[in-house]
């Protein structure tokens, strides 16, 4: 593992450097990255069809293969995201706040990038240009272990980007790319401590478990996402038929997606044959509690699916007295990212934004808008399930952290 | 470890209910206990006692002993720390932005709890009262696990606490100690996934180190303090010669006195003869760089003696030829806790102050003023050396996290 060791230390060792870039070279080498995707699309289309034919070979499924595959689209998606990163304001070296003591020192709590910034990472190549973009705007240096399956796609996003920032100045080093793809090379990442300041692994939940159980370096935890959508008694019905419909079917395969519906007994006559009807015209399976089972005549739901991610055509659906069944089922099963309740009661919807314990709260609206682009902030590192540090979509704020300046004349502690 | 686990499932679920606790129920309670404090001090001094007695017979050092005594004054001090907690605004609930999207959603960050805390740390008592009190005004559930040497003084002041606390309305379970001081004990509330939401380990490099290696729950780092002041070769030299006095000498037992002193070698022939004399006078144990030994005559520095953290009268003195090499090595040797520069040449200053990679930097002054207390904060869970999270003094900010709440007419996404 000495490359992996090699390339943490000259991160480590540029990240100093990184961190007093100005501006304007950090976003001229955004600008020159992005322009040099779309000029060598090609070349990163023929590599990434390496991939694809061995993703083929391999008769992985569908999902996966569209989420491994880049073309021009792709590709200027990723260009895209880079120019939206270099127009947003640069959040480093701003002073958050400041304030005098009574002995006369000036504290001040300044905007400073992490350092190394690590990122554990599955198949999908067009990551690898976010983490770089974000990465290097907040001053950060970053290290790069994607999957396998994507290692050809990889190599040459990296490549292509690499030959951009180094033509305005940006220092060797400042992202890498670990190309050893074993699961050896992961857990060497995850034990780099005093070199890497923040592990951030992105994809399924075995590869989160693994980081989380194996990690001695700090890390930020992502996306596991059990989300639960609560129908009050009291609410518009075609809202609360739009709002479910929507957070299931619109795209099941990722975290803000929900997996389970809760329903007041109040209106669970008239609202479960009528949200059972629209989601059976969309081919999802219903495995509903024991009232549920009753109305409508579904599968009987076990414990294992209140705790399911099903992330598929699958709904779990429960019947609760009440507003505070509703919050302690959400409580209990919950992966804290996103949870929605359809209500147009005002003490109900205060209750539920205030007692459930989540990233992100929706009174009225899909759970899909849980995503750094839907809430304004460009691109995305991942979507923080952890209270620590981060909470929720990870933008560029959620690569600083603060550092205190302190100003004085002399002052010593008597 | 039923018990812990016990403990900990019970907090968890009272966490639901702090979180909504007024700020009057809060406040009233710490008013309670700082009174109950007082009331008690004789019965917690009785059984501080025992823990004493033991400490002296096991033959442990005067400094272990003095932190582990309990008097008066000291539980007075413990009461008026809970006083000023209490005075401070409450973090939680308040938004701290929101911003409308252009489909209408509202989105707001408002802060909130943690959830659990969790502290081990070592022979205290006085850190006992400091937790409670500031995961009570934060609306978070603590678990103490304090060490063996304290365990009497320990059970003592949770049950005072614990005693005013309940009749003010706190529920069971807001705050609990952990009476199984055993390694597995520590072991267990480390790995409490999904019922801890954050670890903090306070005490020596030892606890600290096996709370990284072990703890699968989110920790924050705090307290290991290899601390520098860099003597520039512009200087108010009897202003370097404070500072450098007081920043070694005031308090050498604790992580924010230095560890070496570094000095530009334009002065070392007028400055070093001059601080030797004055460290002497203290009784301060001086191991130079080969330079220094030159000049001063003093035991010569080993590598080690560069990465120390000797809490102790001893110090490491190098020369160093100008402002970059006493970066480098404050970047390369550091622990990131609290590092200054005494200077009379702004660039200098501006250049130590942006370069240096550490929780805080100090113009002009001494290090010993990074400290909850010093910096307004009125009290603190301990110095982060992390950059994730928490970075320095750690008040009730950093017991806190957000919720994005977001307010829709029924938005869903396209």
């Amino acid at each position: 593992m000495g490359k992996i060791l090699e390339i943490a230390r000259r991160a480590k060792k540029i990240s100093y450097n990184l961190s007093t870039l100005s501006s304007s070279t950090k976003d001229g080498a955004l600008k020159e990255m992005a322009k040099a995707l779309i000029d060598n699309s090609e070349f990163i289309i023929e590599e990434n069809n390496l991939d694809v034919e061995t993703a083929e070979a391999l008769g992985k499924d569908r999902a996966f293969i569209d989420r491994l595959r880049l073309d021009t689209a792709r590709i200027e998606q990723m260009a895209d995201g880079l120019l939206t990163i270099e127009a947003l304001p640069d959040p480093i070296g701003s002073t958050i706040s400041t304030w005098k003591r009574p002995n006369g020192l000036e504290i001040g709590q300044r905007r400073v990038p992490l350092g190394v910034v690590g990122i554990i990472y599955e198949a999908r190549p067009n990551v690898t240009a976010d983490v770089v973009g974000l990465c290097l705007k907040t001053g950060n240096a970053a290290i790069l272990r994607g999957g396998s399956d994507a290692i050809h796609s990889n190599k040459a996003v990296i490549k292509v980007l690499w030959d951009a920032a180094k033509k305005v100045g940006i220092p060797h080093g400042a992202f890498s790319l670990i190309e050893d793809t074993s699961r050896k090379s992961a857990e060497t990442l995850m034990k780099l401590n005093g070199l890497v300041d923040v592990l951030i692994p992105r994809g399924g939940a075995g590869l989160i478990q693994n980081v989380v159980e194996n990690a001695t370096i700090p890390i930020i935890e992502t996306g596991v996402g059990n989300c639960h959508i609560y129908i009050d008694g009291q609410c518009d019905i075609s809202m609360a038929l739009e709002i479910s419909m929507n957070a299931k079917v619109q795209r099941p395969g990722v975290c803000n997606a929900i997996e389970t519906l809760l329903i007041d007994e109040k209106i669970s006559n008239t609202f479960l044959p009528q949200i059972v009807e629209s989601l059976e015209a969309e081919d999802v399976e219903i495995r509903g509690c024991e009232k549920a089972k009753k109305i409508v005549g579904c599968i009987e739901a076990s414990e294992e699916d209140w705790h399911a991610e099903y992330l598929d055509y699958i709904l779990a659906i429960k019947v609760v007295d009440g507003i505070e069944e509703a919050i302690a089922h959400i409580n209990e099963y919950g992966t804290g990212h996103s949870e929605g309740i359809v209500t147009s009661n005002y003490f109900n919807a205060q209750k539920f934004l205030t007692e459930v314990d989540a990233a992100a709260v929706y009174v009225n609206a899909s759970t899909r808008f849980t995503d750094g682009y839907e809430y304004g902030f460009g691109a995305e590192m991942g979507i923080s399930t952890q209270k620590l540090h981060a909470r929720g979509p990870m933008g560029l704020e959620a690569l600083t952290t603060i550092k205190y300046v302190v100003s004085g004349q002399g002052q010593i502690r008597k």
